[in-house]
């Protein structure tokens, strides 16, 4: 497995693959302090929502571990303030700190409280690890020996607990005996398809090819792909996709082409207070990621940018959404609260 | 008007815009002879095949100024191959010399033969700028006061004599007094919208606005984009269009989402003795264009990369071709030899 996310018992420290060297080094960023975790959440050595997320349980830990019995519960209210600053607007990352907090709520000791937080962390992480399983073993049916499949972005091991969404599927037709070949977009701006995609897909010897965004459609119309599959970052109650910009215009070509188009995500990523597009804020990013490819300015001064991180995918779009709790599809009417085991949508 | 290619009469030598400083830098090349066109063209100074045959023109005629009345036939033909090297699979740079040949083939002497090359390269030019023109006086029919509209790579005044064909139409729409808003594909692997589109429509005063080439589809689909319009590099006799890869997904974008899809060529674009996009071979580019950029390594050593130059964009895609003989529209039956004027189809 890919060691994304990794407590060290023996050390008593957290490992984290420093992704910011990808693809060209594998190093190891090894954490002994809370301040140790938001430096490296801050600087990007994790990134993904769900990564984030796991490594914040562990940075509310180790924090803790300084603690006395006189000020454990104003230590893990500052711990937690720490690691919630570096990444303001990250829902895993709260959801996490809310999590260790309820555990340790009850604590009557700062040896207990640590404890606690430990075994919230862990829980965090295993959890992950068992929804991303659960994606892949519904997903993988979908996929046939001998197809190709395409993804976008990094839906992988390296943003999450080491297994992932999307390519979790891959992993887990794998290891059913399936042999998937697997394109990747390149995905600017921010080249996660080709730096990370690549990379953990590589490492545990998938067939996989990059190519430019804009190679996707031609692909697609040479039949050459039989499938699309991406993550998401969230999916309102109707079945809208918010996922890494490039997604929809995927979908489009999938519909238009005939072949499958599939979404990846666990259970927890529906946000049901949510149900059409106008109600998704879509946030922009920093021009300078379109601007400047490493310091090389590739975009005359002055020129307008507009950057938004996602796109949405409208559910008729959409084969289905595989989730740990089942595959939803087609997307409509009862289906998601049905596959999701929640109340009927009034 | 963009100095693309420029012949200085005064200094006898041809002003080229470096278009490998752009998009940061200005800067003019001047050629004095043969050697200094050629290494231009391979050095990528000056690029689009239009361009190119452009500048090979008046390449031959400063070669041939060095010819004595003994051996003006041979420099001819030794000058030719020098340019003709640099570039081999150019067809407007081999269109260039059969023409240039053909009007210098009846001299008999070094000094008409010098004369009437450089009155051919001129012509070439001429040509090439009138056909732009057409183009943009029948485009700029399409487009509306206060629309927005979408380009793919750079189809414009750097490609051309210096008036484009997809750009310039939006030239032609702005002397018509229509205000139009142009967004711009950054067009990867080598950002030639980003790098090259943007800096000269910025020179001219458009509204520009660059666009990493996943997000075309999410502008589309809300509704801020009115039609897209990009060049091409060939056409067959039913309408498949050869283009820069990522031409493709932006058709099935605007069929899907109901808006015009137009390309923008000169009749002479056109490739008669091709009808159907199984007889097209899609050149592949070097891969190192995906796997670095400016020396820094973004796809881990040993990936696959398939990175073809172009794509097809079949004709029921399509909502017109724009000529400089009128508009094609729609794209079957006579419509393309009826609207370029040629012999009925057997």
């Amino acid at each position: 497995m890919i060691k994304t996310v990794c407590f060290n018992k023996r050390e008593n420290c957290l490992e984290l693959i420093d992704q910011t060297a990808l693809p060209v080094r594998e190093t190891i960023v090894k954490c002994y302090s809370e301040t140790d975790v938001a430096e490296a959440i801050k600087t990007m050595v994790v990134r993904g929502s769900t990564a984030i997320g796991i490594t914040a349980g562990y940075g509310i830990y180790l924090g803790l571990q300084k603690a006395t019995e006189q000020n454990f519960k104003s230590t893990l209210n500052n711990v937690c303030d720490l690691i919630a600053g570096v990444r303001p607007t990250s829902v895993n990352l709260f959801c996490t700190i809310h999590r260790v907090k309820e555990a340790v709520s009850s604590c009557t000791s700062a040896k207990e409280a640590v404890e606690r937080a430990l075994s919230e962390a862990d829980k965090i992480f295993e959890e992950d690890l068992a929804m991303c399983r659960a994606i892949g073993v519904f997903g993988q049916e979908v996929m046939e020996d001998g197809t190709a499949w395409l993804t976008h972005c990094n839906a992988g091991a390296l943003a999450t607990s080491g297994y992932g969404t999307a390519l979790g599927i891959f992993r887990t037709a794998k290891e059913a005996g399936k042999n998937v070949k697997i394109f990747v977009n390149e995905t600017r701006p921010l080249l996660q398809g080709a730096r990370l995609t690549a990379w953990e897909l590589q490492k545990e010897g998938f067939d996989v090819t990059v190519i430019a965004d804009n190679t996707a459609g031609s692909l697609i119309r040479e039949g050459k792909i039989n499938g699309v599959v991406v993550g998401a970052d969230c999916v309102t109650s109707k079945g809208f996709v918010v996922n890494k910009v490039g997604t929809y215009p995927l979908a489009v070509l999938c519909k238009y082409n005939g072949i499958p188009f599939y979404v990846a995500v666990p259970a927890t990523a529906f946000d049901m207070s949510l149900k059409y597009d106008d109600e998704i804020v879509i946030e922009q990013s920093d021009s300078k990621e379109m601007c400047f490819f490493n310091g090389v300015q590739v975009i005359p001064e002055g020129v307008n940018v507009y950057n938004p991180a996602f796109d949405i995918t409208p559910p008729e779009l959409i084969t289905g959404i595989i989730t740990d709790k089942g595959i939803i599809e087609p997307i409509y009417g009862e289906n998601i609260p049905v596959v999701l085991g929640l109340e009927k949508e009034d």
